[in-house]
């Protein structure tokens, strides 16, 4: 059976994250309607993971299978295109080993975190990024990021309602830029937990505005007390933007 | 009476353009309803000109006159801000000469025109750019924009139903750009016709395509003939870019 490997970039504003729900919209399922509409079946798509209500992606993963296929590899993104709204887009289409599952097969993600440290916030930027109009110090932010670095159980910065009982994740990658008035944090880690992205950045804000140490990120992840980290940073300035298999 | 000059950036995808209307929100009404709340009595706005519905702006221009104005003009950007939706925003406030009028006193304008030009529109910039996929030859749509330069009778670029009577306009400058896939137009003219930059952008992408030839641009301008020019192009992609005064 022919298993497509679907790349997909989404401007989540208008969704209730990637994960099918018993109601409203969701990135997954306006793409399986979308499918079964062009295959005349119904088809069913596994993503590389659920993204929140409102969060985006620049390259999130998903897979199906379908028999047969009947439409050209090649041609496949624009068709799929033409059934879907303009915030969700089809940017690639390969045909993949019978064994690829988006979610199991997924070895790294990574995600960016998008700030918007300008006192005003341009009204371009509203959707995309998390408005922070007090100054922040980058120099702590990346002090406090280096502690994160690493194999570590990230309980303290899990959702406090998730049910996951391993919160041991390997965090590879932590990078902190500014770019004018709009700050970048991306994080490439072996898996992330519900709502890691977002605690972690909520608590790199708290150090740049001087409200916790940057050497006390150590004893949080210690403590295993979401309590102890910063509050959760709002979707809109969370991008998924890569999966690597 | 203190007279105040506003700079004003928006989104206007979900706006029936600047300009109030008997029905649905506008960019001037929710600005009035604003400034109304803030002074506790009717306050009227002058823009620069109108905007169409979908129409975006970096830095449209407006003034009102209030008394007592209560409030230091250091402190009005955000106390306005705090009473309008994220998508309007203002980023200037200036105290005026009290002969100064937002409309009457704009010498020129600066209109940007966003055009996509890439197989997969990305969803981040549908509500921001024309997305046009199919090749454009950019070196043939400059040689058009030569012709539209300088001092001409712009009828047929205005949009059919305008009752303006003198349609003589000068463009100081159009340039067009590519960077990656993304084309900007830029024009700076003493005044727009309705329509007009829509409808120059629309035709240079029909010469773009190889549908007008670039020569054939002065012959319609001189056709006075709305018919004769390319079609007007989406309000999605226009930004008011700058008013000097």
């Amino acid at each position: 059976m022919p298993n497509i490997k679907l790349t997909i970039s989404y401007d989540g504003t208008d969704y209730l994250g990637w994960q099918k729900q018993k109601k409203g919209k969701t990135i997954q399922d306006t793409l399986e309607s979308a499918l079964s509409k062009i295959f005349k079946k119904p088809v069913k798509v596994t993503g590389s993971g659920r993204t929140d209500a409102g969060v985006h992606a620049l390259a999130q993963v998903a897979n199906f299978t379908v028999k047969p296929l009947r439409i050209p590899l090649a041609k496949l993104p624009s068709v799929i295109n033409n059934a879907l709204p303009p915030d969700i887009r089809i940017t690639g289409c390969e045909l993949v080993d019978e064994d690829f599952n988006a979610r199991r097969s997924a070895k790294e993600k990574t995600y960016l975190y998008v700030i918007s440290n300008s006192v005003v916030q341009s009204p371009f930027s509203a959707r995309y990024a998390w408005h922070v109009p007090s100054p922040l110090d980058i120099k702590k932010m990346k002090r406090a990021a280096r502690h994160l670095k690493g194999r570590h159980d990230f309980k303290a910065f899990s959702a406090s309602d998730s049910s996951t009982e391993n919160t041991i994740r390997t965090i590879k990658k932590i990078t902190i830029e500014k770019n004018g008035t709009e700050i970048f944090v991306l994080i490439t880690a072996n898996g992330f937990l519900k709502q890691m992205a977002r605690n972690i950045v909520g608590t790199l804000v708290d150090v740049g505005r001087g409200k916790i140490d940057p050497e006390e990120i150590k004893n949080i992840l210690l403590s295993r007390d979401r309590k102890r980290a910063g509050k959760c940073a709002p979707a809109n300035g969370l991008f998924l933007l890569n999966v690597r298999y």
